[in-house]
């Protein structure tokens, strides 16, 4: 198996392979945020632009454009309150230690320094304990929100985690109880916990190689890129969803699809009222007190992508982080009740999720939206689809957070590598607390 | 001279009439934003639905897409800073008062609150001697931006001012000098200062109701609306405002015309290094203490409306008012140098301004972006084409600042009575202090 390159039509590209860096890749220092000058000047040069119709197309547009999406698509705020920002402590710094540490990855020995260059890092924060041990931008300002990607399919998950805990959403009711507007489509008969575990089977394939894969059609529904006038499929998230069918199979094996999200976000803003950036804004992103702007991005129809579209500063996804790690809480206050933390990190079967074939996460199980490794520190992780990644490690108090702009659409592409890097991290900050 | 009633292309009316409200006009209190329900529910029901095809064709769309500029269309964040927001003190509740007031408009004698509600205001804020003593909303939620449309410009001459009272910026300097891109245009010859005072001549016309006008190319390179696959026109401000031509008769009349100040704000540009964003965020937005978010709406190449684009809160735009009355300072900071304002307050040639027959603003002349009443009072304001208004009287204390959505793009459809409702508002506070 092979790392497909990137194709045409999304940039984007599948990875089933184990070689994380692969020849044809772009060498990280030669698009360096800096030394790329995108978007630089009035007007910038003409090969040093970026637009709507060309940052998923024209790799290394995607380093300038993961931190500036508002700015190529509409997009809806998410209410951070008045109040100040919440103290987010530093630690003794450890940067020389953490960009010194060596360790095995998938394709030898390498630095901690060069596995963040060589997965295309934007941003990364290390806290531990609480406390910020190692923090570094490259060519990103700090304030500036970065999509998230995958990442947001948690956010949506953890809400939902709460909802059920406050009794408001009923884990083991059927989709179509809250969406009448999916009877026709694959969702029939799938409950809403096969939709938070993504066992419900709909058919819909996510093969960002394949010009004809299911995944395209979403991508044009949400907008991410301008539709051609004479594209014939639907144009909104919401004309979308209930057109995938399916053959009822659910419950029987785990199989990653950024759809069954975007119905969890219909269902959670059917039940509250409240439409996505709202619901994290009030419920997640005011109580923990953050510190810069945070959105989510539309589809043509004003429609919040549940899936993929949240964008937030590094900091502010620390916090986040942090509690997580917290069970819930964070900066003194409970933000979601343990319970919530506690039932996800539980994890889900991992037998199903074995069927799935994720390249370097063997024994991991995905639920309720988070990526849970069942390893002894009981690790769990938010994945983004180009590298982006929340890090958890309770029994380490270490919360790593990574932006990042790797050309290659998969986790595959890295997690060989990355899964070593975090157990290496883990021993080192473990150790020498 | 009749209002003409909006036609399909962007849905703006051009107004040449003292008819302030002409029967075609829809009933106020039938567009209230309550009872219009628009994008409400997941998803809105069809005849709900705003986007960015029709908020501009089909009214009264705009009185929701006014306040939600970015989830229409790509924007840039204007920076506010971490700090707390500043105070902004409540003085004696006016409001009675205030909503009470008769006085003769253009077709007879009405209250305040009529007049508001006929001008189809969605949020109104009075400020005496820098305490709120009205603020009411229509529907719109307080921490909301609304689109100032040509309120902008001034923001963008006021920095100019500033720049230039720096010594950055030559007004007497030719536009060519710092724009060689323009070299072949119109502005061939023409001054910054001409610029300023749209006294430039270039071949332009501002006229909303001709499909045919030069103002709907500018919306087109401007990306107001989708732009039609076959559209043969520029798709961007830096395409569009280099083939724009002219006779060369610069200082001769003022003709109001938003190609001007994207001129402008392109030069600003190029002088600081600085997109508009970043130098509203540094200069003015920061600096104010700003409450909510603010930001500027972005062409398809990513460069800011400066003649149109800015969005902000009702009482940001007090704060920024309140500085304007208090010669540059507020909240104990000197924001924009005394001298700034006093040149803006000096006014320009009022014969030149004649030319243009502006309706209801007999007297006036425009200066660095600003409307200039050379009145008694020496009362000075910014317009937008749907009835935006900062109203600034710093001989009766007084700031009014108004969002709102009127169905006629053109100041002309309010000015007859908005020029003898803010006489008689600056005589009731005044007498009864």
């Amino acid at each position: 198996m092979k790392l497909l390159p990137c194709v045409a039509l999304f940039g984007l590209c599948l990875a089933h392979s184990a070689h994380a860096q692969p020849p044809s890749l772009p060498d990280p220092t030669s698009v360096r945020l800096d030394r790329l000058q995108l978007m630089q000047g009035f007007p910038p040069a003409a090969d040093r632009r970026v637009t709507a119709g060309s940052y998923m197309r024209q790799y290394p547009q995607a380093r300038w454009a993961f931190h500036h999406m508002r700015e190529l698509l509409p997009s809806r705020s998410i209410p951070r309150g008045a109040g100040p920002a919440s103290p987010l402590p530093a630690g003794a710094d450890r940067s020389a230690e953490i960009e010194a540490l060596r360790f095995n990855g998938a394709s030898g020995e390498l630095s901690f320094a060069e596995y963040l260059k060589n997965t295309y890092t934007d941003g990364v924060i290390v806290l531990l304990e609480g406390k910020v041990v190692y923090q570094r931008y490259f060519g990103m300002p700090e304030e500036q929100p970065h999509i998230m990607w995958s990442m947001t399919k948690s956010m949506i998950g953890l809400i939902a985690t709460q909802l059920i805990h406050e009794g408001k959403l009923d884990a083991e009711a059927l989709v179509t109880d809250y969406l009448p507007e999916l009877a026709d489509s694959g969702w029939k008969g799938a409950t809403v916990q096969q939709v938070l575990n993504m066992t419900a089977d709909v058919s819909y394939s996510e093969v960002y190689a394949d010009a004809e894969s299911d995944v395209v059609k979403y991508a044009m529904a949400a907008g991410m890129s301008p539709v051609p006038a004479d594209y014939p499929g639907a144009r909104s998230l919401y004309d979308y969803l209930p057109s995938i069918p399916g053959k009822g199979n659910h419950g029987r094996e785990f199989q990653y699809r950024t759809v069954h999200t975007e119905v969890l976000g219909w269902i959670l803003r059917r039940v509250t009222g409240q439409d996505s950036a709202q619901m994290i804004g009030e419920r997640i992103w005011s109580p923990l007190g953050t510190e810069h702007e945070a959105y989510m991005l539309l589809d043509p129809a004003g429609t919040e992508w549940a899936g993929a579209g949240m964008n937030a500063s590094l900091r502010d996804l620390a916090r986040f982080g942090e509690m997580l790690r917290n069970d819930g809480a964070f900066n003194g206050r409970q933000i979601v009740a343990p319970q919530v933390l506690a039932s996800i990190r539980e994890g889900a079967d991992r037998e199903l999720f074995k069927a799935s074939g994720r390249i370097g996460q063997d024994g991991y199980s995905y639920r309720n939206q988070f990526w849970i490794s069942h390893n002894r520190d009981g690790a769990f992780e938010l994945l983004g689809v180009h590298g982006q990644m929340i890090h958890v490690n309770p029994a380490a108090g270490l919360v790593l957070v990574r932006l990042s702009s790797h050309p290659v659409a998969a986790s595959a592409a890295h997690f060989p590598t990355t899964r070593p890097a975090m157990a290496a991290l883990a021993e080192l900050l473990r150790t020498k607390r």
